[in-house]
């Protein structure tokens, strides 16, 4: 598939389709931006009306090229997209950009033509971008497809890259990383995303050489599997913000690119698996590229250097925030940096306020010192106004210092996070002249080392998509032969047996028709026993008041039957009852909750939490795709809110954490197994200090495909 | 006390002790500073070795001045500072502002030289500020007393007044807020706040008519309830960053200011019930000086109105972040607005994405329909580029929009916070050119909208310090002669008469010395019973065996007692036993804490919050400042995360709170009169439908003050 997507960031040639001579023609601009911007390949206006644009000819058609144009871009009203696909496809185009809006976004009943669009893409053999997009700038090539006018020297080339579902994002984007002298590369504008989306161009970008980081924006997912695959499969880092999360965004996400919203908590999962850091606002995409422009962050202890007591105070307060730590500095170390101090009234430790230093060389040293240490990963170091000149330059230029601080950077692989005590109009100048990141705060500094912690720190550990395990596919086939026996709501006895041939340590549920043959299954578990009204029409069985609990002897379990039989009878007459469940009450555990869903974005996750309140009251849950591995269950259980409680609290026994994840595996791999599951509950699940039990399970299947 | 501040804020003489006619002197440097900033009156430079600096000679001392200064600066090495203070003292100074470092802040045992400090100026009858800072800045009469050279154009004068616990802190914001263009009024540098502090000031700066809103930057605070009182009865917003916040600030606050680290949970109390803004980070200075600049938000309904679905998006997103809520607006004004688009390819609704409107005329019309609606509170409107001219600009140039805005503003008295969406390189030659604040974008601008409705918010429910309630005095005059025949730690039963007396609905426990009396006693009260043993050495009963539950009769509770008193002579044979506790067992409520608590900075507080793993596993307690009203009492059960529990979660049912409320009511009153009681628990307190019982009580007194 990466490889479809090639025509639309390298043409040879690109048709710009409903171009007209008339300067109010959005079509006309596209030719001059690809003119504006250099592009080299061949370039032909199409349009009904004929004339000329910049000495070129506007053809009838696409057709009518001499040789068929790699892409074409295609700006015409929504009602006239047809046949102008339809030309594209005869000419023999690679790849069409439908710019035109007014599809889905605006009307849900719309869909229909876009269904159209993709028919005549496939029957033709081209791919689509769009529709409601304004395409790709390459700025290596001169590739610039957006209609508004734009300037080639507004922006700079840089290795920055960037996919984003939405054009106005696109060039403010564009328009922030190239003012901060960062720099772009690539970029796409992927509208609805109706073929050509972000899987696919993560995937193009991760083989492009001129691109070092892959910037997303992105506002709902639709092939989530495949964006996650393809980003585990970077070797670049790939840096996203996912809009949309909030109830009130929803419908105007809709009606911008007919994005649908997405479960956040499974997106943040995928982002974590695949090693995507996902960012909280558009403005944190330049922190982030200058955060990637430094050495990677190894570990979680830094150095502060800075010439303010005030400054060291937020740089803590921030380091403690973001989860940076600052490990102590060898006394002869700050008492050799001490020395060099001028009023002697400043003691020095981690942050280092070096205010009383007033000699660069003395400063840069004792900043060489911290980065020597083992313990010390990086440095956010902030420096006194550049046109406060003399307090610490000592003569030397401010970019003078920094080209000094990156050599520093090269010779110990750590970044040095560098920001200036002042406001921009004092920095400005020394950014213009250095190629090397300034950030705008001591606080950005430390954010942009925490973001690139997290990221690496994710690449580290980076599990996604473990293997399903072992025997999987001939092991559970018992599982799935069996569930091709049920219906879509599956029985607790039925899915207690499923679970058990999946190698769950499920509970022991057994169907009693009558007293007696409660009491001669209670006598074989063992007492005391709980009995359960099992019928499709109760899911409430407490309701009707058909459950009996802590039942010790056979003459208990036989009046609990009949108790529950006459409740159920007057309580919910209508309901059929299939019989009474019994099974062994278990005591003493703590109470946790498993569970797995078919995502319609990502496919089969697995849930953790705390039973009872923890859920219901906090939604305290962690999530994964499935499949898992040991780490990532381990990981779930330390992820919840009230993960103390496992490790136990107030002297209270800890939970056999490594049975917990060994039942998180197994549902892992029996979710992926057998795709017709789509809900599936353990609630309860009981774990002691050794061991775990399923008490009860509720499953629920995906509809048998119609055979109408 | 707040008089006393003002000579350092508009002196009508300043002298400055430890110039001299060196470059290098940095007393020289203020005297300079003083007459860049067009200070008018009398500058009075003193040092030892005489000569001249800016043609004004240097006397030997501040007593040799012909009139005594009003104020006096001092920069000397800590070591000369008592002498130079005596000087001052000798003179009639009415302030001393102490710059030198190097005391409590460099080594603890240098406090003692504060202490001399402070007595020397209590003798002469002068206020002191410092020592370790850099003093004040006052725009308005050019009074500029730090020691860096500062160039009077880079600042610019307005109506933000700054209080800041670190001179380098108040230049880099005076830097801020004079590039964008906001402004400053008065700078002060409290150093260590020896004896001016934040209290003073704010109590100050709230009569200055230059004032607008006042700027606070803490790194500790010493007098938290007289700040609260301050910032409470201030007619200015106080906006502050409580600074030392995480655990590796502490050392480096201490070794910069000598601040101490506050209780956070406290701070946040006190600065929600004095109405002072919190903010997270220095940066938020502008963001809030901005916010401020606009009328207020009343309400939490905003529109949002901009030219690309992406933003609006983003902008949506933020909204939900912030706690904002986007209400629709009426179908024909919509239709309307549409209708005046070009491609008829967008629809609208709230946010407005009014990408396809190209004429300002209906923009700014779609703006004032919005601003009409009564839901709608204020509006966050994201421009295009300036530079984009001709996309909706329309022959207007922005400035001439962004004045129409303003217009907006004043005539509806609704703020609406503008942005573009653009890089600042675009929008700075705009912003040099209106009165009127600029976000740097849209999702600032929405968090500045929340910043300002929070702290309106807070205003019109400010209930700081209701007043203690009937009775105080007189009803809890029995509780604290009770209390005087205590000792620092006060038993259950004793605890127990105290809380009675202070009409808090205690639990009956009684004290019995035989099985035959806790026999009787269990009677009285009815059963079941509990028993617990009551030992001055024993605080964790459970561990010795002296807890018995659930006893139903006599013989049980006469075998209970002898079970307890064996138990503890085996487990605790030094423990003196005084007795054991009788009380019904009460069942079926929900488990609660209420507490209190005397800070050492912020005088007595109430706290609240769920029993058992609530607190322990989640910390999640909420805390108000006593005296507390009902108000407060029923925001604190909101507050924590539990919340949801008290109000009947699942069918449970929901808790009386309104005795809770009650109770928190009685525990503030009695916390506030008997300023004796140190710590007190009530835990568990149980809750019902209806009426609460506390369970349990845990005092803890101040110890006696010393005879000798």
């Amino acid at each position: 598939m990466s490889t479809g997507v090639w025509p639309f960031l390298e043409p040879r040639s690109v048709a710009v389709v409903g171009v007209s001579p008339s300067a109010r023609n959005l079509g006309r601009n596209i030719v001059l931006n690809l003119i504006e911007f250099g592009y080299q390949g061949e370039i032909v206006p199409v349009g009904p009306k004929g004339g000329e644009v910049a000495g070129r000819t506007i053809l009838p058609s696409v057709s009518a090229a001499a040789e068929p144009p790699d892409v074409a871009v295609i700006l015409v009203p929504a009602a006239r997209i047809l046949p102008a696909l339809e030309d594209c496809g005869r000419a023999g185009v690679r790849g069409v950009v439908v710019s035109s809006g007014g599809f889905s976004e605006y009307e849900g009943s719309r869909g229909a033509t876009e269904a159209e669009m993709l028919a005549v893409a496939r029957r033709h053999g081209f791919r689509l971008m769009g529709p409601n997009c304004i395409g790709v700038m390459n700025l290596a090539n001169g590739l610039c497809m957006p209609f508004p006018l734009l300037a080639r020297r507004d922006f700079l080339h840089g290795p920055h890259s960037l996919v984003a579902q939405s054009g106005g994002v696109m060039l403010y984007l564009a328009d922030l990383l190239s003012e901060e002298r960062l720099g772009i590369h690539v970029l796409v504008s992927e509208g609805n995303t109706l073929d050509v989306d972000e899987a696919d161009l993560v995937a193009a970008l991760a083989e492009d050489p001129g691109t070092r980081v892959i910037f997303l924006y992105l506002e709902g997912i639709r092939r989530g599997r495949a964006l996650a695959e393809a980003a585990a499969r970077s070797p670049k880092p790939v840096v996203a913000l996912k809009a949309n999360v909030g109830p009130g965004s929803a419908q105007i996400a809709r009606s911008h690119t007919a994005a649908l919203a997405n479960d956040e908590r499974v997106v943040d999962a995928a982002f974590r698996q695949a090693g995507i850091l996902r960012l909280q606002s558009l403005e944190q995409f330049t922190v982030a590229a200058k955060a990637f422009a430094l050495p990677p962050l190894r570990g979680d202890g830094i150095a502060v250097a800075c010439m303010s007591g005030g400054i060291s105070v937020v740089a803590a307060d921030a380091c403690a925030r973001h989860g940076l730590s600052l490990p102590p500095l060898p006394a002869d170390l700050l008492r050799g940096v001490e020395a060099r101090g001028r009023g002697g009234v400043i003691r020095l430790g981690n942050p280092m306020d070096l205010g009383d230093i007033h000699d660069t060389g003395a400063v840069l040293e004792a900043l060489e010192a911290a980065l020597s240490q083992p313990q010390i990963h990086g440095v956010a170091f902030c420096l006194p106004s550049p046109a406060s000149a003399g307090v610490i330059q000592g003569g030397l230029p401010a970019e003078e210092i920094v080209r000094r601080l990156r050599s520093l950077c090269d010779a110990f692989g750590k970044p040095v996070a560098l920001s200036f005590f002042a406001g921009r109009r004092a920095v400005e100048p020394v950014q213009g002249k250095v190629d090397f990141p300034i950030f705008s705060s001591i606080t950005e500094s430390i954010e942009a080392l925490a973001l690139q912690r997290g990221f690496w720190r994710g690449r580290e550990r980076a599990r996604a998509f473990a293997s399903p395990g072992r025997g999987a596919a001939t092991e559970l086939a018992a599982c799935r032969e069996r569930l091709r026996g049920c219906g879509g709501s599956v029985s607790a006895v039925e899915a207690s047996a499923v679970l058990k041939d999946a190698g769950l340590p499920m509970e022991e549920i057994h169907l009693a028709a009558s007293p007696e043959e409660a009491g001669a299954i209670a006598e074989r578990l063992g007492y005391p026993v709980a009995l359960k009204l099992v019928s499709p029409q109760v899911s409430h069985k407490t309701d009707v008041g058909g459950v009996a609990l802590d039942l010790a002897t056979r003459e208990d379990v036989h009046a609990g039957f009949r108790r529950i039989l006459d409740s159920a009878r007057a309580n919910a007459p209508a309901a059929e009852v299939q019989g009474v469940a019994v099974q062994r009450m278990r005591r003493g555990g703590q109470e946790v909750i498993v569970g797995a869903r078919r995502d319609p974005v990502f496919g089969p996750v697995v849930l953790f939490g705390l039973g009872g309140i923890w859920v219901e009251a906090l939604g305290d849950v962690a999530v994964r795709l499935a499949p898992i591995g040991r780490e990532d269950a381990l990981e779930m259980m330390d992820e919840i809110r009230g993960a103390a409680l496992l490790r136990g609290l107030r002297g209270m026994a800890p939970a056999d954490r490594e049975a917990i994840a060994a039942l998180l595996l197994s549902v892992s791999r029996l979710v992926v197994a057998a795709p017709e599951i789509r809900e599936l509950d353990l609630n309860p699940v009981m774990v002691w200090q050794e061991g775990v039990a399923v008490l009860d399970a509720r499953m629920i299947l995906e509809p048998a495909p119609s055979l109408i």
